[in-house]
């Protein structure tokens, strides 16, 4: 069949909205027809060029929802007209990761996923004049059409709006689940947020909302963050370009001893040791969310480790999406979280160059593609 | 009264072996005197002036083990005839960290034991020309009598030998805690631990005897550790000069896919970064225990963290001082743990500068003072 999709031809480059080939499911696949897709910062880091693995040409895109059109043999989790959300963390529920449960990183289809191939090795894109296009993170969301594994694809109810839901199949979940999954956040714990864009917004609802947390420290250096933070249910911003003297000094102040837990959403590796060394000693958690840029490492003095703070990390909010994105859409559904002030912008698929200068500009939390 | 003692009075000066007055214990104190103390390598540290926070002059001394002789007013757990252990860590039960169970960092008389002084800010210790002497990690088991408060000792049972479980107070318990109160490592679990000097064979055999781990690899650049390690337990020995290629690959080839949990017990960062990366994607744990030298620094790429690796560190093995020691050294008593081989030697008090000399030397696993 064709689809219409947004390629990304070359790093650097905007995307190109085209007709492109989409082959049928294989076995263990799924055609999804995509409804509706987020523009995420690491689609930005991977057409920029910064992501030593991005490969090109491809189709990025990899925060969606959508509905089941056709699966391929062997497929039993799923039918035609099953609502879906693209997981980039699939969930096979057999392989060693999946049967630990201390983590979420499903191995199953891990090195042909890296490879923008489906687990045959072979793409389902090509171009009209037949030369393959690269998969991207296994979801390919910028194309209206797109095949995935069926392990890859959260089933979800189908009274949730797709243009919402579709930021939980990346930032929501990324967020709410560093908090509940890997931090695993206690009732009446005092936190700290670097990063107040759509991570750090979500990690902030996930703290306020699901764990009840107490003081919710959020930092940044742009104090147009502070309003929305505050909806979202930060308690206190801090703006280190504003903060005389030493700013870990600060937090441990404001959080009376410092944090219990603190979460990195900025990708800056300064940072990342700045929300170490304010947790608190002897308990104190770090989580790192934030993609560093490559080559980029964090540093500290092994004294902060020796005296009980630990250093973490998380990836898709430590959550196994089969499992848990589904629990997420019925908390949006319940008024539990909310997903709508978020959304900033949506724009059809031919305007999606568009959502990424928004992005650029700072103005967008999240901009949506619908089709 | 007077004592005997091994006083500091210099950094990188031998100790001089005297005669000092030493006050009666005021209320919560306690008179104790040492039947048997370990030189431990944060001794040496000290003594060296690499510790920034070394002061003279100081009875050195931590890992003790002797008699209770009398007791400060007010003091209720403990009198005369009482056997006990001195506590660097003490337990006081009281405060915001002895009541949060992740933590055994009890503050209650953190300022005063870093300053050299008991809890009302005087030394009970003095030269006879009436100058006084400092205390150091609340404990100065380099003299023959020591004043502690009562928070600070662990009363243990009658029938263990002293020249034995003085060891109890500080490097089997750091080994053997980091491995069942820090890491909790649970049966079966792969395991590597980097340095196999003496706190790194109370790991082996915390993960051997206690946490009945699977594969134990043990790194170390000196191949004659080999011996003893396998004694305690170590399944694999590696060192690194004779590795070709890789050290992490060839760790994580030997713990099929990574250790569950990795120890840093030499204090080197470099070897603290292998550790960390060898640790297993997805859960593995690395927990540092060596004290890096002043200003040293770790680093990694948070890569590291973000696929699952966790990055801790622990300071006396976790343990609660007054809970936990007697517990290990029942342990000793039961035949669980051995402690006898790694005491190479012994020596009368004033012979203890060639204490320091073999542990310089390589010589000694561990040099213990009997008086």
């Amino acid at each position: 069949m064709r689809t219409r999709a947004a390629v990304a031809f070359q790093a650097g480059k905007p995307l190109e909205v085209i007709d492109v080939n989409l082959e049928g499911p294989k076995a263990g696949e799924v055609l999804v027809e995509v409804k509706a897709t987020g523009i995420c910062h690491t689609d930005e880091f991977t057409l920029s060029g910064a992501d030593p693995e991005g490969a090109f040409p491809a189709i990025l895109g990899h925060e969606g929802a959508g509905v089941v059109v056709d699966v391929g043999p062997g497929v039993k989790t799923l039918k035609k007209g099953d609502h879906v959300i693209p997981l980039y963390t699939p969930e096979c529920r057999e392989c060693d990761y999946c049967l630990n449960p201390k983590t979420n990183l499903c191995q199953a289809i891990r090195s042909t996923q890296g490879q923008g191939v489906m687990p045959d090795g072979t793409s389902r894109f090509s171009t009209l004049d037949g030369d393959s296009i690269l998969h991207y993170m296994g979801c390919s969301t910028f194309s209206n059409y797109t095949v995935l594994p069926e392990i890859a694809l959260a089933k979800v109810r189908e009274d949730a709006p797709f243009d919402k839901i579709c930021y939980i199949g990346c930032g929501v979940t990324t967020g709410i689940g560093a908090v509940i999954n890997t931090a695993k956040v206690e009732a009446g714990s005092n936190c700290v947020v670097f990063g107040l864009g759509g991570i750090g917004l979500n990690v902030i609802q996930g703290l306020s909302r699901i764990a009840q947390a107490d003081i919710i420290v959020g930092v940044d250096v742009n104090p147009a963050k502070k309003e929305m933070a505050e909806k979202f249910g930060m308690t206190h911003f801090v703006n280190p370009n504003e903060v005389e003297g030493d700013l870990v000094a600060h937090l441990v102040d404001i959080t009376k001893g410092g944090a219990d837990y603190s979460f990195d959403a900025t990708g800056n590796t300064n940072v990342m040791r700045t929300a170490l060394e304010c947790a608190h000693k002897g308990w104190g958690e770090s989580i790192i969310i934030g993609v560093a840029a490559a080559g980029a490492e964090i540093s500290t003095r092994p004294f902060q480790l020796v005296t009980g703070r630990s250093w973490r990390g998380t990836a898709f909010g430590g959550a196994r999406g089969r499992t848990d994105v589904p629990k997420i859409v019925d908390w949006y559904m319940d008024g539990k979280i909310e997903i709508d002030p978020m959304i900033t912008h949506t724009m059809p698929l031919d305007d999606i160059n568009k959502g990424f200068d928004l992005m650029h500009a700072g103005e967008s939390i999240r901009a949506v593609v619908t089709y």
